[in-house]
């Protein structure tokens, strides 16, 4: 049922009430949007995630692709979901006009994705890695090279890949082999393995351009020798006409725990296995200048890091609304005040099943917050009309990017793990959906980015960047945010804003002394720590944002917000005082356990 | 590997240099044992696991048990492994030499089924339910009941079930409908359906046991009139042979997330499928007196609840054992300190991933220690010399069952969580053992009482049994540890000590202070987050057991000990500080969130 894939009330509010989105329309690049038709777009996401993607996303599950030494074959539904998500104009939503685009702003389109995501997270998948693959060759190709293969993605003949990761190159991607070696008429030929490729063989669409990492012979060694390719299954003529099978075919695919409609593969590059134009090796071109691409990639992390963080939401939020059902129409025991008398009632009835909704609501509904204030930074950073606006903006989105890839990865799998508690037996079978919710969101913590990879990310880099400007800019944003709860004269958001605003305190300085002597290697040692502390600090400010919002409104929604809000504010920020305690005693225990002790 | 799945050199840590079990040997009931004969029965179960168990580990969860209509299916390979468990006289290990039992302590015989609940959890679920189901009938059943049914159970021709859960109550087995009719020859007919039986219907066995809880006609409602029936699935003559087959069949098997080996299924008792006598019902025969039923059940629930724990345990710590291994040999990446320079190192020499080894070592370790505290305490209820010693037992056993049931249930399953973020890709993938261990111990905190049933147990029962008499008790056996901590004058020891002495004096004043005014429904209503914090309380108290266990002795072993309760007591035990504050304030944001505001 659409009520349970995703809340439009909520959307509505984070979206209108909160982050005032309309007032985008006044910039020129949304001047022909309207609050209409931003509401037109979301109601056709809900409606196309509910008759194209929800309906198979068991038997998606259940019916993974499988790969018989040639092809992979993906159930029938797959392709029709993303031939009507593409029909609809999405892959091009947020781009130009000039390439098909409906230059929707960013964060109206993360809102739309959200549907998607929760109704089929691994079906959209295949759409999420097209929308990344035009992204960047929009960001660093050539026009030729949109024309020929962005167009066609945004027509929905075209799906693409981002083949990074290799057998031996994991986190790692200094350490990449694959070789491009230059040709004579400027093209390069591909040769080699790699791995953990989601939607690197199929026959969903036309065609599937990968975007390849590779090193040329003589490149500088490490992260600053690596070039970004595209390399098409078939080769694209000038016409547009598809031409050739390149050489790419896969030695496999991967059997995963969740997110199984999504197909992962481990393509091999170059094996003879076709000889385009007779000669050895898969035809490349190179992107933008070589030896750059891995900047390349880094340069579109953010917003490929915000999308699995919203994923990561939507899986979350979806388990939330089908707990929540559960738990108003299973009756199940008595209160614990008149135990052994009278009828059962609901489970949303006992205590400990509504912490488990609270739980769950003040992670989903404080992550999706989180992910469309960032959507929204996006926006700033490319529209907003001078130039402070933009650099705050993109300060911001620096810092934030980790958490929001990481905190919903962490708290959102917490919650699809209450949503099976609250059902009991029955949420550990395949009957239900929330077993599989929790079985798909295990794979965020893991890619974009492994947790630990973000944190070092987060401590190592961002927080210091520009002499820990970013970090400033967070903690004086989040200050502001208090200032405005202490104007209210309410009790109860001045002491959420006096808690917020000590964390916030606690976090600038907590990051000082970890760097106090820079040493990297003790400094870092405990990053994830700080990582998990700072999102939780960022979260209680995204409630205290929208519990603001929610100021002065009366009605169950509202209170709602209030009740998810203190819950946040009571039972989650006192998380972070031991967590702080240790960052602050610069904490060896890990630093210097012996690996021959363990 | 065998070294992959229990760790042999902990084991006997925990047994003879912790817990001293060599002492048991002193007790008449224990004369025949000695160090020897408990050293070949564990060398004999680790050999067992390794070869009949570990091997279709896998196999059992991709072939899952099936339902054609008629009989269950499941892969030859868990037949063989239950024989070859009854064949070495497992079965009746502790039970008494006059059942075929070898007397053999309870704490020696859990480290045995440590192994096998490591190595192949499912397939070891049918003879934890036989055992289990054997125990009952020993405790409550004649002497008769005995004799047909357990003597054949320990002889490995029978296995059993306990059949508690209906459709509309799991949780709440005092609404339970399935009907008793008492016949003129003394037995019952029963008629019901049931839900969630484990090990329902197959062919492992000549024979299945259902222990079935039932209502007579007549019968006081809610729990009091509940009574407990001996169900076999082929009447058992007076000679011992197999006759009619009874009126018991599945109206289906459940699908689950994992421990699918373990066929799961949902009797239907007289439904008129066979007429045994030529008349209706399933032939039931009560266990001990009507309306008893419960009681019973809950007499044996120490010992099953300790055992989901040592099965929660043993799979975190099988997991911890195999990502410790993929992180010594896989290489990936470089120290933050010389980003890009040399070779790529061991996963274990990045910080991040120690401490995701450590945190697993302080869960499974301390988890291990636990269990096996309580299975020596339940060889000191049995028999300790002096009553006072027995009495005292007693009491530490019930305050510490919920937390030995569900401490290993949360943690070691976050365990396995970490050994699946070590394995990066990989541990997403079926290709890796730790997948499976994920989904498997997702089952723990729900079965034999779910996690927030287990915290109302503790807080609303033993907690404050005898006026809180249990509870000062456990808070005594903590204090004397910290006092022998602070005598050996070791500077880290004694800052433990004083850490669990507050820890314990906190976990004293809290339970008086949510008790304060006697209202059950603000007491009870933030239980699970007072099970939390006491849970960790008792895991610190068991690493300091096992530190001042390690105090003065070399080598990495000891130093694996020491860092690990160092882990526990900086990284761990602070958790419970804002737990504390939590409960103190008695937070009402739960109880208080209207069901109408989700």
């Amino acid at each position: 049922m659409r009520s349970h894939i995703m809340s439009a009330r909520d959307i509505e509010f984070l979206l209108y009430e909160w982050l005032d989105v309309e007032t985008l329309t006044t910039r020129s690049r949304f001047a022909d949007h309207s609050r209409a038709s931003f509401d037109d777009v979301l109601r056709l996401s809900a409606d196309l995630a509910a008759e194209y993607f929800a309906p198979h996303f068991r038997k998606s599950d259940l019916e993974e692709p499988e790969f018989d030494g040639t092809s992979v074959h993906v159930i029938p539904e797959v392709k029709t979901a993303l031939d009507a998500f593409a029909k609809a104009d999405l892959v091009g939503a947020a781009m130009d006009y000039e390439l098909g685009g409906t230059q929707l702003p960013h964060v109206v389109f993360q809102a739309c994705m959200a549907w998607f995501y929760a109704a089929n997270v691994s079906t959209t998948g295949y759409q999420l890695l097209t929308v990344g693959a035009a992204n960047l060759l929009l960001a660093h190709g050539s026009p030729e090279q949109v024309a020929r293969y962005v167009k066609p993605m945004v027509d929905g003949r075209f799906l693409g890949t981002m083949a990074l990761s290799e057998p031996q190159a994991g986190s790692s991607l200094a350490d990449i082999t694959t070789k491009a070696v230059l040709q004579g008429d400027g093209t390069y030929r591909i040769f080699g393995r790699k791995m953990w490729i989601s939607g690197g063989d199929h026959e969903l669409s036309d065609n599937i351009i990968h975007l390849v990492l590779a090193r040329i012979p003589g490149a500088p060694s490490g992260t600053k020798g690596i070039s970004l390719f595209i390399v098409p299954k078939f080769l694209v003529g000038d016409d547009g006409q598809l031409g050739e099978r390149n050489d790419v075919i896969l030695a496999g695919i991967n059997h995963k725990m969740g997110f199984r409609g999504t197909v992962n593969t481990a393509p091999v590059f170059g094996d003879g296995a076709f000889t385009p134009g007779n000669a050895p090796g898969a035809v490349g071109y190179l992107v933008g200048e070589p030896h750059r691409g891995l900047a390349y990639m880094f340069h579109m992390m953010n917003e490929a890091r915000i999308g699995v963080g919203l994923g990561a939401t939507a899986i979350g939020y979806t388990g939330y609304l089908k707990s929540l059902e559960y738990a108003r129409s299973r009756p199940q025991g008595r209160p614990v005040t008149n135990r052994g008398e009278g009828a059962q009632v609901p489970l949303i009835e006992h205590p400990d099943v509504r912490r488990m909704l609270l739980a769950q609501k003040a992670y989903v509904e404080g992550a999706l917050g989180l992910e469309l204030f960032c959507g929204k930074l996006v926006d700033e950073v490319k529209t907003a009309p001078d130039g402070e606006a933009r650099s705050r903006a993109q300060i911001l989105l620096d810092v934030l990017t980790p958490i929001a890839k990481s905190w919903p990865s962490q708290w959102c799998l917490v919650a699809n793990d209450l949503a099976i508690q609250i059902h009991g037996g029955a949420g550990y079978t395949r009957d239900y959906d929330v077993e599989q919710h929790y079985r798909d969101n295990r794979l965020n913590p893991i890619h974009e980015g492994t947790h630990g990879i973000q944190a070092l990310d987060l401590l190592g880099r961002r927080a210091i960047a520009g002499g820990g400007a970013s970090l400033s800019a967070l903690a004086q944003t989040m200050c502001e945010t208090a200032d405005r709860a202490d104007q209210t004269g309410d009790v109860e958001l001045r002491d959420f804003a006096t808690r917020l605003r000590r964390a916030a305190e606690r976090l600038t300085s907590v990051t000082a002394t970890v760097w106090a002597d820079g040493d990297a290697a003790v400094a870092l040692a405990n990053a994830t720590v700080y990582l998990e502390a700072a999102g939780h600090v960022v979260l209680a400010w995204i409630w205290l944002e929208q519990a603001l919002t929610a100021h002065g409104k009366a009605g169950d929604f509202y209170d709602g917000k209030r009740n998810a809000a203190r819950f946040f504010f009571y039972w989650e920020l006192p998380r972070t005082a031991p967590q702080f305690d240790l960052l602050e005693n610069r904490d060896r225990t890990v630093l210097d356990a012996a690996s021959s002790s363990f």
